[in-house]
């Protein structure tokens, strides 16, 4: 039997959809037109970036007019936090986050110390969930914004976003989720969740890459982030990427159908790699909260292995995991997800992320496990840590 | 005789090539990976975009190094101001560019302001040409960024860049250029001109939207725009548009080749269009400098008709013009570069932008002057202004 290319890392990426790509192809090509020029070939595709704002509004439950398009999650993440920032300077310089967020508002947060802000990066406990009280006691008069992602990118973890969306509101507080892992994969309606801004992007739920999203509930809040045309109500200017834009729209528009029915299958996929990663590869740990992540992620730690030898030998059977957020992946330092959350060396070493998608079989899985211990194994064979472990254990 | 759908409007976008989008395609479909995940379907995109950066490179005869790749030239404008700007506060605030600039430029401009920088918007000339003594004598101790565009999107009036280039290097100043409408267009050598920054877009040279770049000299001289992964050397965060790159590659190679044979034929193009317009068009004025300007563009003003009725008329017939930048024709406001070179009020409100490309012909232009000659024609002869003027010219 010989499966090749199996896909495992969908926190990191999607492949888009045929139906994704077919539709973009137009604007690409014949349907070149400059949005902002007023003859028929502009002005249609106005008309076509306004329906595929439709449709990614679909997946917050929102009105179209608070979704303004982006580059990406990450310059929506940017926009949220230097945007906010900026515009409410004069009514406090203190900002709420986690010590597990992504880089993208981990590193923006940095970038506004430098500029005089102070940011206070709250802990999280074992399972990678931050405290709601600890968040409430974190609250000064001059906090102005709260940001905490709706789910981690690297365990899967479920912050308490609700709560944490009341809390806010009742102070008055501007609150931010980074939901770039969230959008599409889950069910989310704006209000009940109590976002100011949440930051999406397409190309994790099987778009193009090169376009998000940051959801504004009210421009008040927030200072525009790229200055030059009229785009995006004058909030993101530059020439729209129309293709893009489309098929961040037939996206999210598929995201949307049976979106119960495919997260439950996800879920099930996982559940069903968990227990057989658990219960026939000893030496092994779960990472995150197992209740309360998302339905298609695994963070496993595998003792005495380094996750980059696990990682490596199993692209050489076409089988794509990662060791962490791909965007952190070429940094040498251990996970700051991982650390946060309390892993020892060991398990930080030898931690994968296994990311299920849609299309992902259960003969896929069990081609994955059967590879995974014969890897784990032979690496394992050449550790001296395990050696001297099974000497140990043989000898009592 | 009826021919459809004439673009005159590339200096607003163009329609991406056959050969650039077939190089995009498989970077949509299954070369999907994330460029920086570690495993083969990602490394391979980290290599097509090394190979993309070469190729845009290359349109300035710079290093692949110094080019970092941004999601448009609005984007790469706003690095420019933004990154020298906050790098640079320790030094100075104050800013030198002109009147005519793009919005990317002047909105950034005034967003800088907002924040305590000081900015000198230099004049221009009735060709729409910067003086260059005057923006000598407008250096302070405090100047940190000279930005003056290489050619004006509406009027294409190129500015004396050499000359600025070396007033900026002798006063140790640093040299932005807003090149979003001459990069691909014409032989540019960074060295030669003395930038220190300067910035692209793909979509204007047959590639495709949602893709540009800032060339920088020295990372030393600015900040970082989007925080978060290490992308683009850790200075511009967030998943590559990995199909955008390499079509913006693709379509920089073929601007690349026969570059000059391709620049004299848009030059004698636009010179035969001009010369019918003018002998054949009575009351009817070119406006920037004739002999320093892009080989691409036209722009004229008909005096007793409004621009954008000509443009409505013109599209009806499948005949594609502007009237004025792309991003602005929305705005009411009249074009910022026509009032600067002192236009009349019937100047600008008569004034169209032809913008010619590579695939363009000379039927398409016999063409076009033969609708043009009705249509302004027709709207004329329901001019109260026209009829008057030609009533008093009968009676003379």
């Amino acid at each position: 039997m010989l499966m090749k290319n199996i896909y495992f890392d969908h926190a990191a990426t999607t492949k888009p959809k045929e139906e994704v790509i077919r539709e973009m192809l137009p604007y690409l090509d014949e349907r070149y037109g400059n949005p902002s020029a007023t003859y028929g070939l502009g002005m249609q595709n106005k008309g076509a970036i306004a329906f595929a704002r439709e449709k990614v509004a679909m997946g917050l439950g929102c009105d179209a007019k608070h979704i303004y398009f982006t580059s990406g999650g990450t310059e929506a993440d940017n926009w949220a936090l230097i945007g906010v920032a900026e515009k409410n300077r004069m009514k406090g310089n203190h900002i709420i986050t986690t010590k597990i967020e992504h880089h993208a508002v981990l590193n923006t947060c940095k970038f506004l110390e430098r500029k005089g802000f102070e940011i206070t990066y709250l802990d999280v406990d074992k399972q990678g969930i931050v405290s709601v009280e600890n968040l409430a006691n974190a609250i000064r008069p001059t906090t102005i914004l709260i940001s905490v992602m709706f789910a981690n990118s690297e365990i899967g973890t479920l912050e308490p976003i609700k709560e944490i969306g009341k809390i806010a509101r009742r102070k008055g507080i501007i609150f931010h989720t980074d939901g770039v892992q969230a959008y599409g994969q889950t069910k989310i309606d704006v209000d009940e969740y109590g976002f100011d801004l949440f930051s999406g992007s397409s190309h994790k739920i099987y778009g193009p890459k090169g376009i998000g999203f940051l959801y504004i509930r009210d421009e008040n809040m927030i200072s525009g982030f790229i200055h030059g045309g009229m785009q995006e109500k004058g909030m993101r200017a530059g020439t729209e990427n129309v293709a893009a834009i489309v098929g961040f729209g037939k996206a999210a528009e598929l995201a949307q159908i049976n979106l119960q029915k495919k997260e439950m299958k996800k879920q099930k996929l996982r559940d069903y790699m968990v227990e057989r990663i658990i219960n026939e590869i000893p030496y092994t740990k779960t990472n995150g909260d197992y209740k309360h992540r998302l339905a298609n992620n695994v963070n496993v730690s595998f003792s005495f292995v380094q996750a980059s030898n696990v990682k490596t030998m199993l692209d050489n059977e076409g089988i794509y995991v990662s060791t962490g957020a791909a965007c952190a992946s070429r940094e040498q330092y251990p996970s700051h997800v991982l650390q946060a959350i309390g892993c020892s060396e060991d398990e930080m070493q030898g931690a994968i992320r296994i990311t299920v998608g849609e299309e992902n079989t259960k003969e896929e899985i069990d081609y994955f496990i059967l590879k995974l211990k014969e890897i784990i194994d032979s690496l394992r064979r050449k550790s001296l840590s395990y050696g001297v472990k099974m000497k140990l254990y043989s000898e009592k």
